[in-house]
């Protein structure tokens, strides 16, 4: 009866540690639900693995007999493949608005966010994704030597761009309202993006999101939080 | 049995002119919940008209016995007291991530428009409001006549953080799906800001954008897109 579910999650060297924002995103949403998975460690160049996803990137569910690949196709499928359990979009309008939440967090944040992130993301991969990486990576920003121009003035410009989810936290505990859904977890995958991968402190403990991200952090009983990261 | 309801709402010189983005986020409101208002004009310093709502700036509704000021608690109050009729938020999920989507039109989009249009509207508005519309404005965004540094440099920082709003808008018709709702109008109440003060094109029109801006001037027979704007 029960098919095994298999996610495809990027890895680093060392394949414990998972880093990717969007798988992340898809793991919130599979424990949301209260669905079981399997995660298969996956590197960048390894796309014959996922040849039969028919593209090259991950997140890649494999729910029983159905594949689906983007994790905002993920989310969508969990959502109409499982109504009767805890919902994500909570409706027609929620799952509208909850893609513009995720589109938010990949064109606002993701940018920034990769200026900081990509020179130690390159140093924990495994050696065989190396030049893929410093070659797709360096087309869209630059060489990777170059990257961030300071790290004080580009923390400073991903704070700047949080003041939407800082303005929403100071008035409610959840993007999603009293509770987390999927906007939550689209746009917690940028946090955990940085969490496994850097050492430095995106934010202040005084931060309205801050506090937003030690719920999520610690929900599902710290799925998150007993996620490996980088020692440093 | 049908109290009347009364939406105090800016106006320029010509009262007819009604130009502010967040009492345009009420008036489309009220049409998705098909309510009939009556609108009075208010200039920026009649505070003593609208005292009665123990703050100081419109919009403010009354609703037959109950004063609601903030375009948030406007629609909050009109999504629970009119339950039955076609909803604005769609649940708890939607109510959540639509304060998102406000809250991001109001901290990315105010700032940038404010620079273009401060401007035209000093020059728009009522007499006695001048003096106070431009000691609050420019306590923000310093002197008038240095605004905006180049207003084609400012348009394209518009039509750039116009980014997630664009991806989602490629993807589906409207911010909150396939119809619009709460969230379109929040951000939509920012071009009719525009609209009514400025004759300068904000979008190109191979813009998903602006294909969206013009589905919304069409709704609720063209309730937008019949209101006055300045003459250029």
């Amino acid at each position: 009866m029960t098919a095994e579910r298999i996610l495809y999650d990027l890895a680093g060297a060392d394949e414990s540690l998972r880093f990717s924002p969007h798988c992340w995103k898809t793991r919130m949403a599979l424990a949301h639900k209260g669905l079981a998975v399997r995660t298969v460690p996956w590197r960048f160049t390894e796309k014959e693995a996922i040849a039969f996803s028919e593209q090259k990137l991950v997140p890649v569910l494999v729910d029983g007999d159905t594949t689906v690949s983007d994790s905002w196709r993920i989310a969508c499928h969990l959502e109409d493949r499982y109504p009767d359990r805890p919902s994500l979009f909570g409706g027609a309008i929620g799952r509208g608005v909850s893609r513009f939440a995720n589109g938010w967090a990949d064109a606002t944040l993701v940018p920034i966010l990769a200026r900081l992130l990509l020179p130690s993301i390159h140093a924990l991969i495994h050696e065989k994704d190396k030049d893929y990486f410093r070659a797709t990576r360096e087309k869209r920003f630059g060489p990777l030597e170059e990257l961030p121009p300071g790290y004080e003035a580009q923390i400073g410009l991903f704070r700047q761009a949080l003041q939407p989810l800082r303005q929403t936290l100071e008035r409610q505990p959840y993007l999603a309202g009293d509770q987390p859904a999927y906007a939550d977890y689209a746009v917690f995958g940028m946090f955990m993006w940085a969490r496994c991968t850097s050492a430095h402190a995106l934010l202040d403990e005084g931060d309205a999101v801050y506090a937003w991200r030690e719920r999520l952090l610690d929900a599902f009983d710290g799925l998150a939080r007993r996620a490996p990261m980088i020692r440093s």
